[in-house]
């Protein structure tokens, strides 16, 4: 994947680009003020505030916040686990593919369950947990889901309140990858709040650095036996930063109104008019979403000359003559950038 | 530790502000600029070009950005360690104090030796080797030293060399933790350089947070049998930023020109200030340093007064009437507050 | 599974029973010598040189003895990767679904391949390569395969060959599990010798604890940069019996001669019996197997009454009214119980 | 360490025989008897039954038997811990100094505390807890102690409350490493028993391979909250066995009957005549010790005469002139042979 070039138009991630500039101009305001380390600054305060205050009345959560989403995972997901217990996840999670062994370091096995739309169920869950009968297997104590998933889908209420019935019954506990929790909670069919999040999970993040920060994930511990002494992990892993004010400028500017939602939806905005774009031209999807990242199956010849004045991920192999693309918008994706994308689409 | 008090001079560690403004400005200028992620970025490529440029000619280092030191110490040191090996080091060092046994949870032993001023000799490593006989204790592999070390002190090249005969006569593996190389490389009494380093030691880090940067440690493996892969180790330990271009700009401003040594030379200075102001008064220190942390003694009525105005931690206890505090300066520390603090002082 | 029944017939296992009593006379003689401790003793040296005696001429490899598989799997899978390196194995295999984890708790995630017989093959190999293309997914590095298999089934030397080609192609190492290699070396198509392993393999073990010992497993370390300090890690992992003596007795007296194959070809016998005996009556098989695990269909009505009289696993259900069953059969099984199994199965 | 000379006199360590000829006739008796494997067996429940019969009325701890001691230490204080918290351990410690970094390996710190007499304190336990201040350190939880200590002394019960107390205030757990509590409890002095440990340990483990088994340690889990699922941490680090009844057979040997407690008698009265008979004749001793473990004080010539006849290990050098000796006494230790070894220390 060579790139950088700088007249292309980048389709490629959500992380191409530095921070929404409120952040930035924030930085500098802030820049001379002392402050304490280690995420005891005025700014993680402030941050914290703000998205407690987005978890409901007489919510107990505890906020805190690290540099990025492995560091979130392999943290939360080392003190919610015995060394012998496992987690549960589907085969396209991202602490299963994309995070070389960091949950393994830990010492935990994670149980991977097929999936077609990266989505699983409380059915396979139950599955899972009748196939590990006894102390010569793992004993599942996690399950682990992302919201969006890391094809594009979402959650619904009803699909989480599943979930955490079955853990309940089961004695199993629920984390949730919000790498891209914004876009999720922006897409037209959502449902789900983070005051649900807060409820029916044990832990989740709110992803910052796909959302308009330059770094940063705030890690919300909803369950309160696993609030205790978590700044210990979190020190631990490395995850705690000296200047943790950089992390707490960034939640406090994205939470202070409701910056972090409006970037959201502009990516998703942007995706739909990719999406309807696509559509009208008479192409498929490979799946079927509403959030930042959009899959359509196009044929060779055409990606080839998109090639040349767009970036984007080659996603999956068709056939012989079609593959599909993952499409992924942002923040900071401009919409003439869309409509040129568009524009060519149609030759 | 109550502070966040806008009025009072801080003197209690080197990262209570932001960063230097022209890594803002640098932040700003680029923000919009879309670059591949995880640490591809021109910007990161840019740094590590500047960095290796002080590595002295022929040098084959590769250089790694990650966002903290703790980051940098147990993702360097996992890849150097078999699993039953072990890393020898002061009883003051950062890593077997500071971080929450971080090490520990790679699988590795610490083995520590006693000091009295940060550091340790060659001779003190030949008696830990002559200790570990056999497969029943751990077999010490990398030696971990600091630089400044934690209490302020620095290493000569002639000890460091030493150092160096010992371990490769043993096979052994030397570590440098320079969270505070900037402050140590410009001391008055230095003979040490970057390229000293890279032929001395294995590994080391060249510390950003501590000398001017928001974040920011920057890794450099001179052994080229750790080098191999070293991508994997960061991501798998949470490591890997997506928006590594963030890492990258702040080392690329601090090494084009001279402001990372600018920057420490200047934290020097002030904590040379404090020295002489200090010593003028009477005051002894608990240990002599010539970087930016200084140990004077101080008698417990004028601590008190002082600590109505000034920031500073409580180092040790000396006698009933005395205590040594650590009074640490940085780049954005201003002359007038050390000589408020120095007028301050003579009452 | 309830079972300590006297008087049923155990085809559950093939560790129901004790130590083949020439073990125990050779334990009960030796027992007031004074020896070294920690595998250091004549007994463990007298073994290690038996099994190196058939490894081939100018044979380098090393043997250690340790108490059990999932401690040998353990040890060596341990030294044989870095922190961010994978182990392949198929999806059946005992460390991937029968050791609790015990290789994730060494830190390392283990890549499974779809089987249907347990073996895996160089293709697979290639495959599972190519989807791991860069540092945001673990490195494999091991290949590891069992023989016989969890189901019963065996390598041929021509698929071991080719796994050493495509591992030698991609500096990758092969593992061979070989609780069972005992039956697996005696089964009637076999064409492998421990020579050909010791050739093929970086590393394997020879399972006593199923053919015949109270416990143990022999350790051959064929890769001679992975020989280096074994002994520690067997330690660090408590695999180091203070009476080591224990382990080096079972493998002197087992390789003494040739009891330990003639141990393994009793089993198998006993399982050709079975398999003749079951196929006379016209059922058929779940998989073809010559080893010591047989994998009969049999009708429900049929399956309870047997479990009457004799214990066995019921392994997988085939339809409402069939069942696969599990018959184990060892160096300890009396041709009488298979005779009367075979005849209470007419009916 | 050359020995394996069969006419020598043994006073090396007490591990350097088999088992005693009750648990070999055991073996042999019922080496017949189909058994359930992983500790299901008869014997291991007959032996657990023993053994609980003498943790007092009412006792609800759970027993687990392993193949040795250092299996024992990193599986229990393996489930004692999170990721972030420390063992608490004397310097002398055998999981601090000859189990090459087994506990590291699990992924915790050990905290060493100065000893002279391998005990330690309630007030040095204080001291360990008020420099471990915050999260940037790790979080002590567990009290590991030897009884006897690995130089041969002894707790009190008193001291043992003690540690008690100052645990219970504190939120610690105390476990208590029993590779020679035979030893221990059989000393003149001792005011300790079975039951006392139940109360006043959250776990320890009775040692079988230093007392006349053959390999084998009951592990007690006395705190409830550690007991669910420990069989899951047996199988996880490689310590449950297949033949379980090898152990379970030891076991229920052991404590059939008072015979472990007569078989560490005998070691230590045969500890007392060489103590006795060295005293006699005038030589001090580096520690008091009444267990079985003596550690004389000897001028140079004279053991470099006692070498001759006798296998010992040379502990610590005194001065230029004379070392202290460990003699080690067991269950097999002969009468005949201390009486030669003080007639030979005559001259």
């Amino acid at each position: 994947m060579e790139f950088n070039e700088k007249n292309k138009g980048f389709f490629i991630n959500d992380y191409s680009e530095g921070a929404h500039p409120k952040i930035l101009k924030r930085l500098s305001e802030t820049n001379e003020q002392s402050e304490e380390g280690y995420g005891e600054d005025l700014f993680t305060k402030q941050a914290k505030e703000e998205i407690k205050g987005l978890l409901g009345a007489n919510n107990q959560s505890e906020v805190h916040l690290v540099s990025g989403g492995t560091q979130a995972n392999l943290t939360t997901l080392g003190i919610m686990l015995k060394p012998y217990e496992s987690v549960i996840a589907p085969e396209t999670a991202h602490i299963a593919v994309h995070e070389t062994g960091a949950i393994e370091a830990t010492g935990h096995k994670i149980n991977t369950i097929p999936t077609e739309d990266g989505k699983i169920t409380a059915t396979q869950i139950l599955e899972v947990l009748e196939e590990h009968e006894d102390e010569h297997m793992v004993l599942p104590r996690v399950i682990y889901i992302s919201n969006t998933t890391e094809v594009g889908s979402c959650y619904t209420k009803k699909e989480l309140q599943e979930l955490r019935a079955v853990a309940d019954d089961h004695g199993l506990k629920i984390y949730l990858d919000g790498a891209r929790i914004g876009s999720a909670l922006m897409t037209k069919s959502n449902d789900l709040t983070l005051e649900d999040l807060a409820k029916l999970t044990d832990a989740f993040y709110i992803g910052g650095t796909k959302n308009g920060a330059l770094l940063g994930e705030a890690i919300v511990i909803n369950n309160r036996e696993l609030q205790e002494n978590f700044r210990f992990a979190i020190k631990q892993r490395g995850g705690l930063m000296a200047k943790g004010r950089v992390l707490g400028i960034q939640f406090a500017t994205l939470f202070d109104g409701d910056l972090f939602f409006q970037l959201a939806s502009h990516a998703n905005e942007m995706a739909d008019l990719l999406r309807e774009g696509i559509h009208a031209e008479g192409y498929k999807f490979l799946v079927e979403t509403e959030s930042n990242q959009v899959f359509p199956i196009l044929p060779e010849p055409l990606i080839e000359e998109m090639e040349k004045k767009y970036v984007f991920y080659r996603w999956k192999k068709i056939d012989n003559h079609h593959t599909a693309l993952r499409l992924v918008t942002s923040w900071a994706t401009k919409k003439e950038k869309v409509e040129a994308f568009l524009k060519d689409l149609k030759g």
